[in-house]
């Protein structure tokens, strides 16, 4: 007797739950004072305890729910085997977490083969989770709401958001996106993972990044495109492997940019 | 009979709540389709409803408790007389306040002739209040603590906030602060009003900007100073013109970090 086929629809709602479980685990260390390690010798890639507990924990029950999935996070690497994968980024925002800056998250995606068909964003500090397959809601204690982008369509008018200016590499990429900058109506710094929920809500209109890993982006391209908006790397294509990404809330603002973005 | 001589200490308590049931006010127009102003034809300088409708609140209070002593406020400017002055940022941080991004707050000082003792800053995403006057606590719905700067002493140990890295002009300048964001262990931008806050309660250990208001830094040098921090201008005065700001976590880390800013 084979087990029924997978519906990734009949698993939103505890997947829900397990995403925002997971990541209040966090809170624990949040503006406490957390060890930090480091990663990496030669530069600032701060790890905290929080990261494994919040990793750990959606490992064990994503292993137990779905044991012939995949699983792919930050800190413990991939597990498992076959087309169907979940990916993990247990705190995306490690440097906000530990300045104690509230925009971080725990971020759940799902891929099917090369695609990305669900992603989870559950910010513990605001008690928000957006959640994006097919469409975007954003699940607060009040309930819930669809979301979706606003109909901006010139650079003139959009705010966009990134985490860092030193995203970009000194010289060509950094003037590129100096273009953007001094093209649009507001550029933010910071924000994390949040840029994208932000996005979602209609609250700004662009988010541009560079260096991130597939963990970082995998997850939010559904919670993006679920509420109407465009994300792909420079060459327009989907950013699944990280590096480059280019998030907007409409074509017209997406080929605006790029357009500007290019050498 | 003339009336009991005026007392801060016994009013911080009714301020306080003042100053948190002003800055909620604000939640009304938080994430909503808020109207948005520009104060500035040139450039973008967003004033909401929000903005006028705390600071009205407060001047409206504190009018009726102290009438004789001066307000000041962003929206609406100077009114009363007198060497005892409160000074009223209504929201501190509108550019992330029209992003949907939480770090902002409502900021009051209270100034006896030259000298601020004593300032408020409440963040209503975070149901957060700051309260400095001789020292500085933080009050949420759990309760209220003292907070205190950590010892960090050397650049290369510090964490660096600033709102926005244009806040520097092109040039010497910008190459000043670039001098120090090389030196120190991170930087965040972003953070406004909050950033001073996160500096008292030990998660950071400076705080750099420029261009600020006398309405922007003077309510937060009691924070800072009541919390064992360091608050001046780039010539070790106290910056309560706003303009150029500097606050440290101790007089070791200000001294290293004010030379390595000067020309």
């Amino acid at each position: 007797m084979s087990s029924a086929p997978f519906e990734l629809a009949d698993h939103l709602d505890d997947v829900t739950e397990l995403v925002r479980a997971a990541g209040d685990l966090a809170l624990r260390w949040y503006r406490t004072g957390h060890r930090v390690d480091n990663k990496r010798a030669e530069g600032f890639d701060p790890v905290t305890e929080a990261d494994r507990a919040v990793e750990s924990e959606l490992r064990r029950h994503l292993g137990d729910r779905f044991p012939d999935h995949q699983i792919l996070g930050e800190e413990f690497g991939l597990s498992g085997h076959g087309p169907r994968r979940w990916v993990i980024d247990p705190i995306d925002g490690t440097r906000a977490f530990i300045t104690g800056q509230p925009m971080w998250g725990t971020l759940l995606g799902f891929t099917d083969g090369d695609r990305p068909v669900a992603g989870w964003m559950h910010v513990p500090v605001l008690g928000e989770t957006f959640v994006g397959h097919r469409q975007t809601s954003l699940r607060t204690a009040d309930g819930q709401r669809r979301l979706e982008v606003r109909p901006t369509e010139r650079l003139e008018d959009a705010i966009v958001l990134c985490t860092h200016p030193t995203m970009f590499a000194p010289g060509q990429q950094a003037d590129a996106f100096a273009r953007v900058a001094d093209r649009v109506r507001m550029v933010r710094y910071s924000g994390d993972c949040l840029n994208y929920g932000l996005l979602a809500m209609g609250l700004a209109d662009s988010v541009i990044e560079n260096g991130l890993a597939s963990y970082d982006i995998v997850p939010l391209v559904p919670i993006v495109e679920g509420a109407g908006g465009v994300v792909t790397d420079l060459d327009g294509n989907p950013p699944l492997e990280g590096g480059y990404v280019v998030a907007s809330a409409t074509p017209a603002l997406h080929e605006a940019t790029l357009e500007l973005l290019r050498p």
